[in-house]
């Protein structure tokens, strides 16, 4: 059925207090792989906790144990359970949102503090780490549950919500709370499918629903030589440099066209079909799109099939950085005694962080040993997560294209994404149910990047999007 | 003459106090190379200043201009000139060292806070970031005139003093300075012969003589792309990423044998002949001397000899780090958008940095050439010095030698030495004067590195070894 016509009135009514409300959230710096914020993750859990019954939901924390980080024993930020509604002639749908960012500090190039939400002056964009990912979809259906708790209407479905704060450092401990609350009487027993929003429109014009996630191997790769840093006037060319070990090491793991090195990975993946390819180009994309939202001419290949078929199914390989080198300005002169080169592959279907880790770690002992160092190196799979690829002709993704057209007059882009989150396929798998993913926000939204911001516009019309999506459900 | 008897008492009898007053120096983090520290590296100038107007020098603090670091315009530190002494029957000696040190924090894996000067409780030695380089040793001259002043002896010589705060930034104003005070009646007018102290034993047992020096070219390797840092699972395989570009590029620069990659650059060097190897043969110094003082069994060969004239008498390129990438713990999952590599060349006769710049920046830009990127490239020739070498049979070596026999009691090595001090090359050119580095410190105390330290037998003799060869220098 339609949304209520007045739903989306109070949207636009609230929209100043809804604004207010992301504000809040942002200011809370709820950065999960930093040791030292690992509290103020907490307390966003217990803020949204605190919203959540505010607007007549039953919550739980869930406590998540604990895990090591950095050498660090930390507890897991409590999962935030919701519920409401037990309807049996209702469909019980449950959404999934995470409330923990990534890190982000003025020096990394912000124009504004990153945990200050700001309004761009004539744009509207809403600046701030999180914003979009994630607090600005997770705030979307508060937005959406005020409208009906403060008007006392019943929503159209039965909602159960986890919420999680790890999403950022490989979803910690939420495997084992779906198992046991997907189990027969637990939180998530009944639910008829699931919808995520944490992800972006494919540009900056045309709505969206994802069907598939790329998965995610991290690797570390550690190279150790002397016990401290030495000086490199009075030790370079006496000792072997663990830097330029390392820095070999990396430049064997992918090329500038963007091809995997490691052997065997690009080759698990089969070659797309002509009908596959087809898919790719009837989306809503250019080449100028990819320019725009990353600033600059530097696409890989200038057709844009490929260009999409490298971010959708195809794994990539990306070097991150490096630990324990020297990163200030200035010109330092160390031999780093102690370096870690960090990198991830995305990884599509058959690929899985079981069957890539032992090619990546066996090619770089191999590839190391051919150095003739007498450096230490270890190689240590971090965080991974499978990909994933749902039934788009599933009636929970015919209701979203149906709210999709009710709110932006337009058919959604049919896409895959590139990013990962892992907790997709532990839902569709432990659940047994249709997963969707309806972003709320744009393609240059610039998630895990500097100055992250969510279009006002995407905000507001994506809070009406998410409501009438829990309309359409119930049709 | 050989230094009064008295003199070798009152050092030891104010050890205690001269500790004291280098935990003073120490605690001012006067690191010239970054911009927040400036202003301690000036309160350093105004510390040094003090003490030698108390110790009875005539002082002049010389304003050396303004220079542009990090794209700040700032002053640099002034230099502190002392003159004490006036008699032409006597030798005129010009003292340098410098009172800037090195970046150091405690995350970067010191043991004890860098800035607070520390005493082993076991073998007393004296822990903390300038304790060795440079501190130490320009506190040695204060120990020494404080024998003078407070006993009111007169010095054997005449002494003019020189102290910088850029030496760790490449003594940016100080040529011009020792240009414009060498001429005739200026402050280093008259000056027969120059001591600077600011360099190391080749181990930790031997003091040793230096009559050469690496110079060093430092490089910045700039890859530009993207407008902003990027997700990689968003964008992975769509585009060029500047981290594979410029991991490609530092990966062609050396090779894990230390042979330097730039063609041209070790082709300049001739090869040593069998007499010159024999002299690096006679050192005392093992393999085993360099794996005690880095901790680990790491030379780039078995050899003795060649792993001497490796830092001796061989160019060396050491990758020191990256500005712009992903320096933290924990997995950040960025495609940085503008990454900055940092290398450094350290320079033996007859390379230059005028004769090495050229043949690395147009490698760097063929080699990046061929990578086919549509990322941006920039290089640049950061701070150069050229690499020098003294004649070690001069009158001012001969009275070090006596020096060191009558406190020590055995012949010193005679080294050259792997660092770079441009400035001597400057006193040694503009004065046209023999230079002498008479080291105070040892080969493993950690320069540049964490957990510097100065044992206290080398801040105690050593002081004693700088007022003797003064005392020497008269005969």
């Amino acid at each position: 059925m339609p949304a209520p016509s007045d739903f989306l009135q109070f949207v636009d009514q609230n929209a100043d207090a809804f604004i207010q409300r992301l504000a809040e959230a942002v200011a809370i710096p709820s950065i999960s792989c930093e040791v030292p914020r690992r509290p103020d993750v907490v307390k966003m859990a217990h803020w949204l906790d605190g919203q959540l019954k505010a607007l007549g939901v039953e919550t739980q924390l869930r406590d998540l144990g604990t895990h090591v980080m950095d050498g660090v024993e930390l507890g897991i930020p409590p999962a935030v359970l919701g519920r409401i509604g037990n309807d049996p002639k209702k469909k019980t749908v449950l959404l999934y949102g995470h409330f923990d960012v990534q890190p982000a500090s003025k020096s990394d190039g912000w124009n504004t503090d990153p945990f200050t939400l700001t309004i761009h002056p004539t744009n509207g964009q809403l600046i701030g780490r999180g914003s979009s990912d994630d607090k600005g979809p997770v705030l979307g259906w508060l937005n959406v549950l005020q409208y009906h708790h403060q008007n006392k209407k019943e929503l159209p479905v039965n909602l159960r919500m986890c919420f999680e704060g790890m999403e950022e450092t490989g979803s910690e401990g939420l495997d084992d709370l779906v198992v046991k609350e997907g189990a027969k009487g637990g939180w998530f027993d009944g639910v008829d499918c699931v919808c995520i929003s944490d992800n972006y429109w494919l540009n900056t014009r045309t709505p969206a629903l994802t069907y598939g996630l790329r998965g995610i191997a991290y690797y570390k790769v550690n190279v150790s030589g002397p016990t401290r840093d030495l000086h490199s006037g009075v030790f370079g060319r006496m000792v072997h440099e663990p830097m330029t070990d390392l820095i070999q090491i990396m430049s064997k793991l992918v090329d500038t066209t963007g091809q995997i090195l490691v052997p065997g990975v690009d080759d698990m993946v089969s070659v797309a079909s002509e009908e596959e390819k087809s898919l790719y180009e009837q989306l809503d994309y250019s080449i100028a799109d990819v320019e725009e939202s990353v600033g600059a001419p530097i696409t890989l290949s200038d057709d844009k099939t490929t260009v999409l078929m490298g971010r959708m199914r195809s794994p990539s390989l990306s070097l991150h950085g490096i630990e324990g080198a020297f990163y200030g300005s200035g010109g330092k002169t160390v031999i780093p005694a102690n370096v870690t080169g960090k990198f991830s592959i995305r990884l599509v279907p058959p690929q899985t962080p079981e069957n890539v880790n032992p090619l990546v770690v066996s090619y770089i002992e191999s590839e190391f040993a051919k150095l003739k160092t007498k450096n230490k190196l270890s190689v240590e799979a971090m965080h991974g997560g499978r990909p994933w690829i749902a039934d788009h002709k599933h009636w929970n993704f015919e209701a979203a294209k149906r709210a999709t057209e009710a709110v932006y007059g337009r058919s959604p882009d049919l896409t895959r994404e590139g990013g990962s989150i892992p907790v997709t396929l532990t839902f569709a798998e432990t659940l047994g149910v249709n997963v969707l993913l309806l972003p709320m926000g744009r393609g240059d939204d610039g998630a895990h990047s500097t100055n992250e911001k969510l279009d006002r516009s995407n905000f507001i019309e994506g809070t009406k999007l998410l409501g009438t999506y829990l309309y359409e459900l119930a049709q």
